[in-house]
């Protein structure tokens, strides 16, 4: 069995494994804090891949941020990520090929080979955290656009200006179905301007009506969005993934889509490629690409 | 030069003509009335093909309805269209090969290939007439999605349920973007719930200001819609077809959409492949295609 290197590098840690071509991890997945500055992530990431070069066929980076269609670079949306990022040539970390792809991307193409969506040619991820991420899949290839970026789920759900954005735009669809939207949600239907994400899903727990309308209302903009998708790109399949993705109940999703698509009828699902869909996807599709 | 016979099948009528390879119409477009019955439509159809049949390399519809990821049949939004219609089997209707696609899809193919985005690999066509339909371009393909009905331009835009759309959803882009959607936007501007899509736009012409403003808000809504399509598909361009194209300020548009958006800037245009761009696309992605 041919292994690759998987490194998955995030704002606050870099995870890697050898990872083999069924997207199996073979042994330990290795953590570290994500250094503070361009130059220092280089150069551990040099120090990881020289001491697994030999054993692997390539190596396969997911990350944070946008990268090119040439799969070396991050080219915009690094937020998390240190100054000088950008100029990482990721090609140029090993003496072997280096793959690299945005991790999102990386994940919902781990969800289309061995997860959720698995042989769904037609699907898209969405990554439901403090933001929404999202991997489109479309005719079994990656939706990269113009320049690499697409896939941003940021369209806006209200034309009235209610809540800001972290684009700088307003009511983003991010800025209702993440999991800041479900704490803005609860504010709103609360009156309470401290509560958090947490609380809502403890009040979920213990039967307090607000804190379930709360969830309702996130849960139908989820719907909501993911029926504005499905009429755009005609999808077969939705996965839901991320840290907010098991308070949805995906079923109820499911059938609020399906009264009104206007394409063909959609599945939802839970992710199940795993914590490590990032870097088992990065390799899965570099082993396709490469 | 090769010639093809180019069919447009709208609802209210039928126009068709011989065009070359290049897209060039030779000689004169035909019009009839669309039938009332499928099989009056189909009769008619076999009639016309018959006629040309013999100086064709093949015929290539355009038609309302999405149509089927084989290219033979409508499977789906014929509102416009008499029952029966979807049972038609296309490639049926003559000797020679024969394309059908969605008329949409068709014209944004035109302008990709001789239109206002020509050599834009990555580009979308939103017409916008009494409705808004769409065609999208993705690396040089034309994006059907798993049945062949992707496109459809019915994504909300409001969460508040203020105008129910055709499509039987609330708040989707047609529901503003829309020569409908103007007359809306300008009936809660005005209060005056008779106005119409033609008195706005000679209230404008006349330096009405409250007509002004609808036009306004009516473009704003095209430019927020167009915003998250740039971002969910990393678009190079737009181009911008129907009745109510004209009406628009395209440079406006584009520097509204660039101030937000989070993956390339994109550019906004005019259609320019003219009022037979669907029987012209039809043909264009039939050479391709068949």
């Amino acid at each position: 069995m041919n292994l690759a290197l998987g490194i998955d590098i995030g704002g606050t840690k870099i995870s890697y494994a050898l990872v083999d071509n069924n997207g199996i991890i073979n042994g330990e997945v290795f953590k570290i804090s994500t250094p503070k500055t361009s130059n220092e992530i280089k150069k551990l990431l040099k120090e990881i891949i020289k001491d697994f070069e030999e054993k692997v066929e390539f190596v396969a980076i997911a990350t944070a941020g946008t990268v090119n269609n040439e799969n070396n670079k991050v080219i915009g949306s690094t937020a998390n990520l240190p100054e000088g990022y950008k100029e990482i040539d990721f090609s140029e970390l090993s003496c072997k090929k280096v793959f690299v792809e945005n991790d999102a991307n990386c994940a919902a193409w781990a969800e289309y080979r061995i997860g959720a969506s698995k042989g769904c040619k037609n699907s898209i991820m969405l990554t439901l955290g403090t933001g929404v991420g999202g991997g489109i899949i479309i005719n079994g290839k990656l939706l990269k656009g113009r320049s690499g970026g697409a896939g941003e789920m940021h369209f806006a759900m209200s034309r009235n200006k209610r809540r800001q954005c972290t684009c700088g735009a307003w009511d983003c669809f991010e800025a209702y179905a993440s999991g800041n939207g479900l704490r803005k949600t609860a504010i709103e239907i609360t009156g309470n301007p401290v509560i958090t994400t947490y609380n809502v899903v403890e009040g979920v727990k213990n039967g307090d009506m607000k804190s379930i309308e709360a969830l309702n209302v996130w849960q139908n903009d989820i719907a909501l969005g993911i029926l504005g998708l499905a009429n755009l790109f005609d999808t077969e399949c939705f996965v839901l993934s991320g840290s907010m993705e098991k308070f949805v109940d995906v079923e109820e999703v499911e059938k609020t889509v399906n009264e009104l698509v206007l394409t063909s009828k959609v599945k939802v699902y839970h992710a199940k490629a795993g914590n490590y869909a990032g870097m088992v996807g990065a390799v899965l599709l570099g082993n396709e690409l490469l």
